[in-house]
């Protein structure tokens, strides 16, 4: 390891960014940090109370304006680029440095998913620090002795996801700032704010702008750490599709009793329409589906191999008796899944009653495995249901309608969609986080060939022609896209230390 | 027709209580009620906005002492018998009158389904006169002209199911009183209060008061009309056991792009519980379930053919391209029916979030048919079960628990069950009650051998060892345990000249 760091002090010394001494940049970073942590935590706290809901523009906008601020204050040129008046905007940022001969792209999205859920610890705009699960005691920050536990964690909705990557660059950049280490490429970021509505406009927001955001390579912060703990990086992310689906049975309710044995339900209508789609193990059964999905590389299964076990300690962790599909959690991450994020009929718990439900719904969505075309996965996807009988609609069914066809489907496709992208992790670039990274670290970095998730990401990756490499800051428990979303305080502080490692000595 | 009202007329000359002039009874009770509608509406209003939901005893308790005040006003003795302290009480009441050598035992309920569904009219315990549907334009009742139009409706918990026919007999008792006509038969009343509740206490209440109970005929009066709007009698009810099921995917909620491949879904769990129970086309397919089920007799199977048809109508009112099971709904009463009242996972709508679910959950109702032992049903549901891979449990599990096991199931059977009760329909009390109806409303009644739903009328049937025959009074379409539940105001006058006749001249 050592070896290691000497190098990027070296790397380091022919930007000219350092003082030829004998304290590391990273040891540099760290020193700063550990001074200021309640500095740092408190700025986050605040960007975390701003609401940030993907839907709500107005929350979104002043989210955008907020992080301008903190980017000008710091020398960045920013714009707002919107693909249209009304919509989301992305922030672009920009700093040029001296000398440097390549960019850097920072992607992140300072917008986050809905807030409805039951069970919150706190409201998810009211950022709290508690101690580690499973207590999640309360703490007051002020209170820490001398500095914060790096178990306690930060409740809000955006800690983990995806606020905490924008926090650790800014925090980064600071240190850096502070400690006079000049960044080693040039710094673009660009700032998405309605990732969680499916990125409807970003696309568009690329395309208007491809020659601002040429970029060399694109850093993609979004998505959770390994399960172990440890430092990794990614080559991308599975696609996404999804939908909506309401069946239909009486016109109105109907006590189950007198009509159960000759009225459709859509309880089973929704059960049917689920089973034709997955099994209980995750095969899907849209025929076609896996037909163009790229088959796992060498590299990729020597990579997937050499991944640290964690599916016994998750099992425990989640109280799960069994697991479904590939045993390694990874390997399925190179396969679309089908997931049914919701399925609702009927009245139950108080209102319940023996009757026969009006309609039911299903939400859905795809993650598609790289290889894969998302207007091709959602046309094979109608073509099947047809031949499972519903006749396919897009607004609420008339009577006439309902009565001309023995099952009726409204299907809604949700407004964003995305293709998988991967940067195999052998390129230049990738290599070169890699290895900065593993300095910061001290480990070799775990290299996962594709996230789980799914990103905008891809159409940055695509229209710009650039690698991608994705690095995670939030713990992988970080509840993200659920009630109780969080950001383990050691992952703020490691997250820093990684930005900043790359902030002082990326280069290829 | 003639000749049978001549014949009522007769029937009641012998039993001394009509003055020997040409005007019939139900002539008489006819005018009767068209001079008091505004009183009875008043008076059934008064009723229906006393809450009664079966879980709330107060509100039940409150019921019951109301309804046992009109019928002492009337003459009758009467009596709460509750099987224990705390829980509802069925109201018994009796009427013995001189000369009489039957006893008639009417049931009905006067407690109501849950409230809380969403789309409610008007507050279900605020009685509200609207006109025909699908107007249900609210209604003055003080400013109808001259009469209140039998398309209206009034719209209220409880109205149909089933105070509708508590109101019918004491409207019906207060007509032939003011008429001077004396009943045929000894009355005795047995109003429960918690069918709604799946009658956990009824059967001990029963066992309790057998001799109290005493009868040569019980006249149960819960359940709606038949589709065409005549009048109909039926010869039973279908038994009904029902459980909740609860299943368990990961202990939090997880991210469905990291996690769908992976962790089990509680959504797809449900989908494939619900399709290993019954098929779309509402095939059960618990082994064994058809085993005892009584084949269709000879003579119901020409009861059955003899019903008018409704099946278009049905389908042109309730918006439906097709039915299940059998052509004729009817028909479907004769065997088991499984209905998924319910099922539910995930968040949806404005929570919606790319989430794999913790649970899910399935409420299930099994209709069962004559011949069928619940106890029996529930073996062989929970066997079957077991074969699927289910670890049945009955509380919460925990986490030791849930790992312990692939599939854990929490299947919580409802309180109340009861079985399926059937009085063939020539019995000579069932052809003297078809006869009286047919007398009063001038056509041969609708013989149906055996209702849809269920009524623990089962344990009067079979510890009291009478027969049973049942008479409805509310509307098809009342929207029975549902929002906006109903009655037409058509049905309550002929419910009243109905029961009048019953009254006035039932003999065997």
């Amino acid at each position: 390891m050592r070896r290691l760091v000497m190098a990027a002090v070296a790397v380091a010394l022919l930007a000219g960014s350092v003082q030829a001494n004998t304290v590391s940049p990273r040891d540099k970073v760290r020193a700063w940090r550990q001074a200021h942590e309640q500095q740092i935590y408190a700025d986050f706290t605040k960007l975390l109370a701003m609401p940030n809901v993907a839907s709500k523009l107005a929350d979104v906008d002043a989210n955008a304006a907020y992080i301008q601020g903190l980017l000008e204050a710091r020398g960045f040129t920013t714009r707002l680029l919107r693909a249209a008046p009304g919509t989301p905007g992305s922030i672009f940022a920009e700093l040029k440095v001296p000398g440097a001969k390549r960019t850097v792209l920072f992607y992140a999205h300072y917008d986050g998913q809905p807030i409805n859920q039951q069970g919150w610890l706190n409201p998810p705009f009211q950022p709290t620090l508690r101690t580690a699960p499973p207590a999640t005691a309360p703490v007051d920050p002020a209170t820490a002795a001398t500095k914060l536990d790096p178990d306690w964690r930060i409740y809000a909705r955006g800690a983990g996801d995806d606020k905490a990557s924008i926090q650790v660059l800014i925090s980064a950049f600071d240190a850096l700032k502070a400690q006079g280490i000049k960044p080693s490429v040039n710094i673009k970021l660009l700032y998405e704010g309605e990732e969680e509505a499916g990125s409807p406009h970003f696309g568009a927001i690329i395309g208007q702008n491809r020659d601002l955001l040429r970029t060399d390579l694109l850093i993609m912060g979004d998505g959770p750490m390994h399960q172990s703990g440890k430092q990794q990086i990614n080559g991308g992310n599975r696609g996404i599709i999804g939908f909506s689906a309401t069946v239909y049975g009486p016109a109105k309710p109907l006590h189950d009793g007198h009509y159960g044995s000759w009225a459709p339900s859509p309880t089973v209508m929704l059960a049917d329409l689920v089973m034709s789609l997955r099994d209980e193990q995750g095969h899907i059964l849209i025929p076609g589906i896996y037909d163009d999905v790229t088959p796992i590389s060498a590299a990729d299964r020597a990579a997937l191999d050499a991944l640290p076990p964690v599916e016994g300690d998750l099992k425990q962790a989640l109280a799960l008796g069994r697991n479904i599909g590939p045993a390694r959690l990874a390997e399925g991450y190179l396969a679309p899944t089908l997931n049914v994020r919701a399925i609702h009929a009927g009245d139950e718990g108080p209102s319940a009653a023996n009757a026969i439900a009006t309609d039911g719904t299903l939400s859905v969505d795809i993650r598609m495995a790289p290889g894969e075309d998302p207007k091709l996965v959602q046309r094979i996807t109608e073509d099947y249901l047809a031949t499972k009988g519903w006749t396919i609609v897009r607004d609420a069914p008339d009577a006439a309608i309902r009565m001309a066809h023995p099952k009726v489907l409204r299907l809604v496709w949700d407004p964003g969609s995305s293709a998988a992208t991967k940067t195999p992790l052998d390129t230049p670039s990738a290599v070169a986080v890699a290895g900065s990274v593993g300095r910061t670290v001290g480990y070799p970095v775990i290299k996962l060939p594709l996230m789980g998730g799914s990103s905008s990401i891809d159409e940055a990756v695509n229209q710009l022609k650039a690698p991608m490499v994705g690095i995670s800051v939030a713990n992988y428990d970080d509840n993200q896209h659920a009630r109780n979303e969080n950001l383990r305080i050691g992952n703020l502080w490691d997250g820093i230390e990684v930005y900043a490692g790359l902030l002082a000595d990326l280069d290829w």
